[in-house]
């Protein structure tokens, strides 16, 4: 078993924090997407939509897509559940990893394609579409101060899939200038704590 | 148990067929999200995105996310298992589910809001951004069809969450002109025995 991975890229990130979570050890094959090592037919075989992470099983069949690959190792090594144990915790776990997905790392990578830097000449850019996802992300992100004065992990009683993919949205944001504000410090309390694990930087 | 809905809207409609094909029966209450009934302080305290579906349980807890709502049956009911059975087949079944609404009913999405009329000044507008999203729709659509040459359902052995979720995403499609092309004929031969099924209706 192997996975294609890229050490910059947030992705593949959420696929490493989460096997150091559970102990597991994985060979790690990186592929420079920055310079289109992913647009070969060898890797669109793999993947078709020439996205990382993949993991490469011992049969030669693929899976990618980050949260299906943690899902595969959730579900062959169960300790310690990052998805939640019970029908309600499942959904909490769902629930929140989604929401982060869909309303805050959604519009970050629409700030990184549409204003930032490193991203320029890869697309047509919208500026001021990535501004309006920009205002969006930071909505949201004060959202996500504000949920987690009372908690200590977002979905539960334990650190989850939904934590994990906090912690990959802000280290992203942080790379087009979205910070956490001074005045967010259940946010701040948050990131230090989940940065201060050793998972972290898998 | 209730279920917050709005019939017209397609993320309410893939848990409604998600039900049907686990024959379970919950209350629906509508709620009209193009008059704003969702923006009211009493709905943003069941869910503070201000979205459907919600499924409200027994204690007055609510679940929001379409896909953590359907989970949650799963785990409650699991017959007929609709995310896979076994770590492979639910990490393929995640994978496409995935697939479909990142990579297609996302840039319909967009198709949706920066092109339809109906979404006509409910904000900015980027008309040449929802034009490149409605060809990397098409595109997909493309992709998904050749994808389907060789099988019955898109993830597995079985009818899942993918395949509701794909049926949900054309039928949607379809409302910005999306459609099936004529020589599409693998996508129509799945699209013809989806809608078929009794739980589409649903």
């Amino acid at each position: 078993m192997k996975m294609y991975d890229y050490t910059l890229a947030p992705s593949p990130r959420r696929v490493r924090i989460f096997l150091a979570e559970k102990g597991i050890d994985v060979d790690l094959v990186q592929v420079d997407i920055m310079r289109n090592a992913n647009r070969t037919p060898e890797f669109y075989q793999k993947n078709p939509l020439g996205s990382l992470p993949i993991l490469e099983l011992d049969d030669g069949s693929c899976l990618s897509e980050s949260v299906a690959i943690c899902r595969y190792f959730e579900e062959i090594q169960p300790a310690p559940p990052l998805f939640g144990v019970g029908a309600r915790e499942k959904a909490l776990v769902e629930m929140w990893n989604r929401r982060i997905e869909l309303e805050i790392f959604a519009p970050v990578g629409h700030v990184w394609s549409h204003l930032s830097k490193v991203a320029e000449g890869r697309g047509r850019r919208f500026p001021e579409f990535g501004e309006i996802q920009k205002r969006a992300a930071l909505d949201r992100i004060a959202w996500l101060d504000s949920e987690l004065t009372s908690r200590e992990f977002i979905a539960g009683p334990n650190y989850s899939i939904a934590d994990i993919t906090i912690l990959c949205m802000l280290d992203f944001a942080r790379t087009v200038d979205i910070l956490i504000q001074p005045k967010q410090t259940n946010l701040a309390r948050w990131y230090s704590n989940a940065s201060s694990r050793p998972s972290a930087t898998a």
